[in-house]
């Protein structure tokens, strides 16, 4: 008999089906019991008498009569909620150990040690998978934004044979008879394929050694880039806003069951996102706060949570672009604005109190140099 | 005035417009220059008189009215054949360094060494440009293809705290104070969230410290890959071939001038692919060739060519799957096949003569182990 996915039984009313997949929670009423069990599209009720013992991850094949259930005990929680299905013959694909974990509550609720060292378990449970859900929902949006500004998408090394950007820490590789250096950002090659494509966009790996654990350092991490030649600044800033704002709307609308988990609040995206200089959100932040950090040449975190806290209240977003950091806060290759060249033409775009895009007019943006 | 992009141009005669991209050529009439334009859309034929000395690779912005070319003067070759732009105004953006190589060639026709000193000159070549392209498309049919079988993206560590594959050799990187390896394979991370999303696919970087200079060894590689649960063998080698057969009819369908810059042939794919176990093929090279190499436990190089011949010539296929490769041979998760476990449920799909995808059924299929 072919498998039958969970998510189609409400639609399979009095016919018999296999399912397959795990064994999500078991309930066991002494001769009654109920399974539920969880494939890729959802979970539902199983229930029958006289079952071999199971237990929790446990890898199962079901055959059994889809039923309606009687009103009073629709479950509106999930999707399958108004059948379930009464279990004929069940067959043990795979037997799990004994959870070392309880994997039934709402909150994992473990310390950083056992999340990990159960990695494979503990991927399992819906908060958890709910990240990687939108994860990859964001890459998606990503990609559908960068494609529309016709961007054409690059895959670049990530062993190179010195460090690529000045400051962070490298990782040493042993490359053969040689030392290398694992890429702290894919920065240098998008702008050698700029002059190929115009436009390119990539998802890549940066790395960077720097032994401090706080959310904005990661030794690993998964970046997503765009590059484009012949933009104005302000060109650039509608282009930057618009990658934001079509990669959180996707994510959001992709993903609205996982984000409700987290109690995650609505987008809200004005048509118009507020556009700042750093001086003067750094005067918005004094005249709000009464803390005076006008002089100095960042935002600090609690001042990015700020300026989005203004944001919401006056702008009613969740994004602004902050620009015109000090040059020389900057990587090398940010131009100064020639205007005021002790500002550069830089951005940032914070999202609900952090960063989440960054970026520059690069010094040769019209200077594409030949040699090397 | 805003910026006209070059494919725009046939549609904008007797207009004045502003155009800005990359010197391709100059030819130099005297008090006539001739200047091909490229930007990231095409190349135009730009003509003025008393320009400023312009080299290839100059980046420029051009202001001129769009003149339709009289019949005996339209060039087929490119879709701007059949205007050119009067020049009124040249700028030069940034010059360009005299160039090491002439870039103007059909062929580049450049020892390796040169290849990669000169990389950002030589990946403009409309050849070496051809080939980013074709990937850019093949990533892109890859996960079209993915996402119609319902796999969920995933983004997997690429530093390990041990070799994640037997046999190959690996990278090792000083990790803050411990040794670590690049992974050889996101085969491991695929198979713990199998349990969370029972399909997912991931394009990844893998590293084999190999130090052999072939077509088959690549120290640092980006794979495609797709994992699934509950499937059986007909049902894998189904979507095996239709993620390899969506994968190349999109490339070709995106990239069709690119392919034509190579000679491509047009794909055949027939709607059964062929499918022998490699006893099988082994089997049809011998008779075909009169070579014996039936007691072999792989396919050797000359032998993939010739399944390919004789795919092309019998079954009028690009595309052949092997199956049931010898046990011994393939990784320890490979599942041996229950009716004769000495071969097992492995494939390889053969395009012209190399090995696109390879893959088999795990011997964890339905047995997700909790413990580690």
């Amino acid at each position: 008999m072919d498998r039958t996915l969970v998510c189609e039984t409400p639609k399979r009313v009095n016919e018999k089906i296999k399912i397959e997949g795990w064994v999500n929670v078991v309930r066991d009423h002494g001769k009654i019991t109920f399974i539920d069990l969880r494939d890729r599209s959802g979970i539902i009720q199983c229930v029958g008498t006289n079952l071999p013992k199971l237990n929790a991850e446990d890898v199962i094949s079901i055959i059994g009569k889809v039923a309606k259930r009687p009103e009073k005990l629709v479950n509106k929680n999930i999707s399958t909620g108004s059948v379930e299905l009464q279990i004929e013959e069940v067959k043990v694909l795979a037997k799990s150990d004994e959870l070392p974990i309880d994997m039934g509550k709402e909150e994992l609720d473990v310390e950083l040690h056992t999340l990990l060292d159960w990695r494979s378990l503990t991927l399992r449970h819906p908060k958890v998978k709910a990240i990687f859900k939108v994860q990859a929902k964001l890459a998606e949006g990503f990609r559908k934004a960068a494609m529309e500004l016709k961007c054409t998408e690059i895959f670049v090394p990530t062993i190179a044979a010195s460090a690529t950007e000045g400051g962070a820490e490298v990782f040493k590789v042993k490359y053969y008879e040689h030392d290398a250096y694992m890429t702290q950002s894919p920065q240098l090659y998008k702008q050698m394929l700029v002059p190929v494509f115009e436009r390119v966009f990539t998802i890549a790996k940066a790395y960077r050694a720097e032994p401090s654990v706080t959310t904005r350092h990661l030794s690993e991490a998964t970046q997503m880039d765009c590059e484009m030649a012949f933009v104005t600044f302000e060109e650039l800033m509608d282009a930057l806003e618009f990658v934001g704002s079509t990669t959180l709307q996707h994510a959001e609308k992709e993903c609205s069951n996982e984000l409700k988990l987290f109690g995650v609040p609505k987008l809200q995206i004005p048509n118009k996102i507020p556009r700042l200089k750093m001086r003067e959100a750094q005067e918005i932040i004094f005249k709000r706060t009464g803390v005076d950090h006008r002089m100095e040449r960042d935002l600090d975190p609690e001042g990015e949570r700020e300026i989005c806290r203004w944001a919401l209240d006056e702008k009613k977003s969740d994004l602004v672009t902050i620009t015109h950091y000090p040059t020389k806060k900057r990587s090398f290759y940010t131009k100064p604005d020639p205007k005021d060249p002790e500002y550069s033409l830089s951005y940032d775009l914070l999202f609900r109190g952090i960063e989440i895009l960054s970026g520059s007019v690069r010094i040769n943006e019209y200077n594409e140099l030949v040699s090397e």
